[in-house]
């Protein structure tokens, strides 16, 4: 009966091959597992990488100068890593460049005081001179639609909304503000209004500014947009409150360009015995114009650059072939991961899962995965490997935008999870420095994402 | 049958008595917890709590001034939190002072240069104008015993040993270094060095040295003793590899003094079934004198101040006895731990738990119980009101070395466990500051210490 069943001889073989590097190595998956750990604890590429990106490249806004010093040398330190292969997937992208930019609050009765302020990505920019006009504050949308345009029209729309400190993942609490960032402009436009200052979508109190993409709508003409400070928020709320017709002088003199070109870096080791299906683990290569980009997302890249790294120098060799890649263009049009998703359609690449590290780098509480079922169980059991590092949460979620356009095709997604109760401190402001982050939390991270892929390629989940 | 029981009226009367609460505030225990995360989460007082230690009172050495000032506003926060009483309860503590310190390398071949140094507490001083020696490196115990006095008299000796990076639980990389801090004096006074510099027991590689006790052998002559930091620590056994001969001078200036008298902090909210047993939950308010002491432990104080305030708000009364204490020298000699456990034996008062918070105020992890069995068992499976929060840790383990004294007693000894990975970058040092402390991530520890408290009283865990 056996012998009926027609692709047993495959089976067999495939079983054979299949937990070959374990017989051929010797070890079992807890020891290369450890080998992964011990070896991103104790190296210092991870440093010197991340310490490049952060302070030789900061401000690696898509099209800048500094994105395409930093493409070149994710590319160099791919080869160093030990990649196969190593090279740059062309794309296009957006061009914006921020000027000089001010917001001078000026009333009688209230004082005089210069806000901390950050041109939204895409804003227009001000008149020469600026605009200078009076302020409406609003929590949000329906406040807006309420006012109507007999009191919006010609002012300046304050959108005030601080994320809620309550809510306990930091991303969900992210998501109800960050509306006001990208479509505040847009919404406030529809209304007359002739800038807006939106309070920067964080759940920290500090003087920093959070910049971040606006999208304007058709047919309707864009307006300056710039985030504040939660501080300078909080300043200008109270200042309101004294002299509600006191008037801000606000200035941007940031500029559009033609779209140009720029380039995906990707480095791969191919597999042994399914070298054309792959498994891409990667963060994003550009940032914010006004931030070294440490945690958002240089640590993601040099998370992906490690993995690498790590299974050269454990002599591992996956069955599938594992891609490191840095997508460009994360914060702004997202063409870095639809291009690459484009590409490996047209070339007829399978790709088997997705790996994205872009929530930081503090230290690793676990993944999510965008699956369910018998498949989501067989992943989670594989928390047991990740306990004597204290990695336990194994959970339904994660993804992440430059890997979703992969979704499609059937692609299994996961996020790394670290710990992100202090990630929006730094995200998008000049908070996020090389300083920020934890040397050791990031390479646990390292070991933890090169361990996964690993077992999930060796156990073929 | 039931009837012949004969405890079963006073079983029958406790268990109303004990579900009072829920049931008069009509509140389910997740709404509690709930409350106590919302006020956390948005008040601003464990931030200015935690301000004014690390700003107003930093070096908060026992028998210092700065401690003096930290008991009288420690004592102060308590009342504002709500606390019913508030009272110091005095101690005996050693005076200890630093002056003047530095440490030179001279070598006509490989340089000279100033290491990062800090003398480690009671250290005694250098004979005045300094000790000028050669410098015999040595790794552990073993290796100054192989050496003997032959090769080590007069000289100094350096402890070079590094944390092991690759052991994940970063405090147990610390003890296995912190010896060399606590006993490499003594030892190497035995076989004749003049002075000792020991690597800084930590996981990183900055330039800051990390201070700590060091206790010297009865019958055996004290010699100088200081911490280098880590760079300096490389750089110096870098240099002794090119000019093996080379010097150090070494000055240290300190000053021990007679014991003097200092104060507990302590502040309770009053018990309604049993006021008379108690639930202690504290941290340590002194700290090295090279730093504001901010994750060390500060912070373990302010969330001792925050479980009255959280309490006292959500309207919430505990059947037993809550106090916060702020205990006085865990630093040098646990004096303040020690007092405190034998005050409590003597006047006969009941200590069911007690929950130490000195692993620094990173983001919460969980709890360590030190206890087995079936307790164990039902103490995790509290955890299930933690789900929320992503706290999920719950494990045997924890107590602390200022709640260790009660556990003669039968008290039950709780270990609050925020995530360590970055705690020895600051441990006592002067890295150790307001700034490294998000309070998002401190007040997500308050209220799961409220929260476990609450929890422990309500179920008579």
């Amino acid at each position: 009966m056996f012998k009926s069943f027609p692709g047993y001889k495959r089976i067999i073989f495939l079983f054979f091959v299949s937990y070959a590097h374990v017989f051929s190595s010797g070890q079992e998956p807890e020891q290369v597992i450890k080998a992964f750990f011990d070896n991103a604890l104790t190296g210092r590429e991870a440093m010197y990488n991340l310490e490049y990106l952060c302070r030789q490249t900061p401000g690696r806004l898509p099209g800048s100068e500094a994105s395409l010093r930093a493409v070149m040398f994710a590319a160099e330190a791919l080869k160093k890593a030990g990649a196969d292969s190593v090279w740059l997937q062309e794309i296009t992208v957006p061009k914006w460049q921020r000027g000089k930019e001010s917001c001078s609050v000026i009333s009688s009765r209230a004082g005089s005081v210069e806000l901390s302020i950050s041109a939204l990505g895409l804003s227009v920019p001000s008149p020469p001179g600026g605009i200078t006009a009076e302020v409406v504050e609003v929590k949000d949308f329906e406040q807006l639609g309420r006012l109507g345009k007999e009191k919006i029209n010609g002012k300046v729309v304050f959108f005030s909304q601080p994320a809620d400190n309550r809510i306990i993942n930091t991303f969900t609490g992210y998501a109800g503000v960050v509306i006001f960032r990208i479509n505040g402009a847009a919404e406030a436009a529809k209304y007359g209004a002739s800038a807006v200052i939106v309070r920067s979508a964080t759940q920290a109190t500090h003087d920093f500014p959070h910049t971040g993409v606006t999208r304007y709508q058709e047919n309707i003409a864009p307006i300056p947009a710039v985030a504040v400070s939660p501080f300078g928020a909080d300043r200008l709320s109270e200042m309101l409150r004294k002299d509600p017709h006191l008037k801000v002088r606000l200035v941007t003199e940031c500029r559009s360009y033609p779209d140009t070109v720029s380039w995906n870096v990707i480095g791969e080791l191919r597999g042994t015995l399914h070298p054309d299906e792959f498994i891409t683990v990667g963060g994003h290569l550009d940032s914010w114009d006004i931030t070294e980009g440490a945690h958002d997302d240089a640590g993601g890249c040099v998370q992906a650059i490690e993995m690498i790294r790590l299974l050269k120098s454990a002599g591992i060799r996956t069955k599938r072939t594992v891609r490191a890649v840095m997508f460009m263009n994360e914060e702004i049009s997202g063409t870095g991961g639809i291009t690459y998703a484009r590409e490996a359609q047209k070339k007829g690449e399978k790709h088997y899962a997705a790996l994205e590290s872009d929530r930081g780098v503090m230290s690793p509480r676990g993944f999510g995965f965008d699956t369910d079922g018998e498949r989501l169980k067989k992943l989670s059991e594989l928390s047991r490997y990740f306990q004597p590092y204290n990695i336990r949460d194994f959970d339904k979620g994660g993804g992440g935008s430059d890997i979703g356009p992969l979704k499609p095709s059937g692609t299994l997604l996961i996020g790394y999870m670290p710990d992100t109760q202090r990630y929006f401190d730094y995200h998008h402001s000049a908070n996020d420095t090389f300083e920020k982050v934890n040397i050791r939390e990031l390479q646990l991270g390292s070991a933890a994402i090169t361990s996964l892929i690993y077992l999930i390629d060796l156990f073929d989940l």
